[in-house]
């Protein structure tokens, strides 16, 4: 299946299989997902046995509407990523763009759909498209677009979607807050489970307008994600003490990641505070030493040299990261 | 927004505003859902934190096709309801035809997707559909197909959909066991949270044939389910004696309701053991009279004397039904 041939993070039972190791004894450091989760409060049965009502969802939407700064219309959905599947269905198939290289993941849905896709360098490139794609920041190579700028955009293209999946701890980056009285063919896209830690519970958002915010939900059914992803989400969103102290924690673990990286020869790319791209003299060899303590990275076909790594969680695994590194 | 409008079960918080009562008040007989759950285990945090991977989703479509006795492919997607709104997208749109009345979802994701959809009475009727649709057993009437006959009927539409949603306790009903080695052009739908009691979770099934699995897939996306839905279900759906003392419970529990329903001069319309469907003199007045006791219950726009009411599940909330029916 096309899917499952994809390229992706988070593949470490792959990785398992090759050099040995259970989970336990694996660090996955292939995603940009943060490592110290919020605390998974406890849940009522009713999160698992009910069907999420109305009120239920409702009160996600106004949750991720506060954290968010937004007036837009919110749609919950299973995942950024399910987002990224949405996307192809609220147009006529056309021309897309993406600027790139980003998440393949757009391309691919995109691609499925029947659109044309072709990456762009520039964000200039995108004017003109039927649908244009930003990754900001972006991933893997941390390049960061003024929001107002994107915003701009719109109205040169048919539909502008940007994947904010990494913006959390850099709000200002977001094109959010301005998404209020339009511009209406603005789709951003928010990524609950990275910067809270927590993506197995597969919750993410799209604000928008009115009328793409009707059509998503149309997509997405009645009941697109699950009764603990709104209850832990319902917490996780209004708690700023806790998304104060791990933003914090994320660019001083960012920082420390770095100074290993460069022990080690390496020089950065960029990245968010979620993760971090080096320029590495071969990526692969690197990825398959660092395999070899049972650490596993994410590699990139287009970029032979690009190795990117997420934070390490407890103090044992930044040790073991820092021998492996040595 | 049209999903919002659309007419569902499960929607007690606007029960509770018109009439008053928290949650903890309401007895929500309103859905076709097992009110006695499997019981939720102890869940890694991995479940929450991590992205679900290949060996995971893996492992999850092995416990479906064992406890569901298929070896067609087994796609796992966000609740049966995922799969509703996937059809409409795995062929052009053309003329579609449901076998009804039923579950209003199915009509609503193939018009919102372009298909023309009439609703037609007997399964004779589906011949020659582009996409015929049945609900077996069906809900809310009960009516029962053999799963052969729908087989044979694959050969004369483009596209056949079974909905299984309510056959776990009635297997041998179910067309799964049937699907290996085509025909090719079926898909059958499983819903994991109705029998299981944990509709929460959002998790369901679609079993079909190697070319519509991996158009599923790719609609659905790498992620489309959650690390507890994965968890919990790779559980129950191995647990057998649960399931066998579930279903003997569900049937006495059906007749159960019966009998209450008799002696409160409705007659039985049809319904299976998670549901009752039932003749009333004037549906809207019964589920007020209903509502009054905080109890919610189904009622239809196209049968206005029909009322639906699930099982109840503690010997307290039996005893209030049986109260609010006396």
């Amino acid at each position: 299946m096309q899917t499952e041939a994809r390229d992706h993070g988070g593949n470490l039972d792959a990785a398992m299989r090759r050099h040995g190791g259970d989970m336990t004894r694996w660090i996955d450091l292939s995603t940009g997902i943060n490592p110290v989760p919020y605390p998974v409060p406890h849940l009522e049965p009713r999160a698992f046995t009910a069907l999420p009502t109305r009120g239920d969802m409702e009160a996600l939407r106004a949750a991720a509407a506060v954290c968010y700064d937004s007036r837009a219309h919110v749609t919950p959905m299973a995942g950024a990523q399910a987002v990224i599947q949405a996307v192809p269905h609220l147009a006529r198939p056309g021309d897309a763009r993406v600027l790139g290289p980003t998440y393949n993941e757009h391309t691919a849905a995109l691609g499925a759909c029947g659109w044309r896709v072709a990456e762009v360098t520039t964000p200039e490139a995108l004017a003109g498209a039927d649908c244009a794609v930003v990754v900001n920041p972006n991933n893997p190579d941390g390049a960061r677009y003024d929001p107002a700028r994107l915003r701009a955009l719109a109205s040169q293209v048919g539909l502008l979607v940007v994947d904010e999946s990494f913006v959390d701890p850099d709000p200002e980056l977001s094109l959010a807050p301005m998404l209020h009285r339009g511009p209406e063919n603005v789709i951003v896209m928010r990524s609950f489970g990275k910067f809270y830690g927590l993506a197995g519970l597969r919750l993410g958002f799209a604000l928008s307008g009115a009328e793409i915010a009707a059509r998503l939900a149309d997509l997405a059914g009645p009941w697109p994600v699950s009764g603990p992803a709104i209850e832990v989400a319902r917490a996780a969103l209004g708690d700023r003490d806790w998304q104060r102290e791990t933003s914090a924690r994320l660019a001083r673990d960012a920082a420390r990641l770095d100074a290993l990286a460069l022990r080690a020869g390496w020089s950065l790319v960029g990245g968010t505070p979620l993760f971090r791209t080096y320029a590495t003299p071969d990526a692969a060899a690197a990825q398959e030493a660092l395999a070899q303590h049972h650490i596993w990275s994410r590699v990139f076909p287009y970029a032979p040299g690009w190795l990117r790594l997420g934070l390490a969680g407890s103090q044992d695994d930044w040790d073991r990261l820092s021998a492996a590194l040595g």
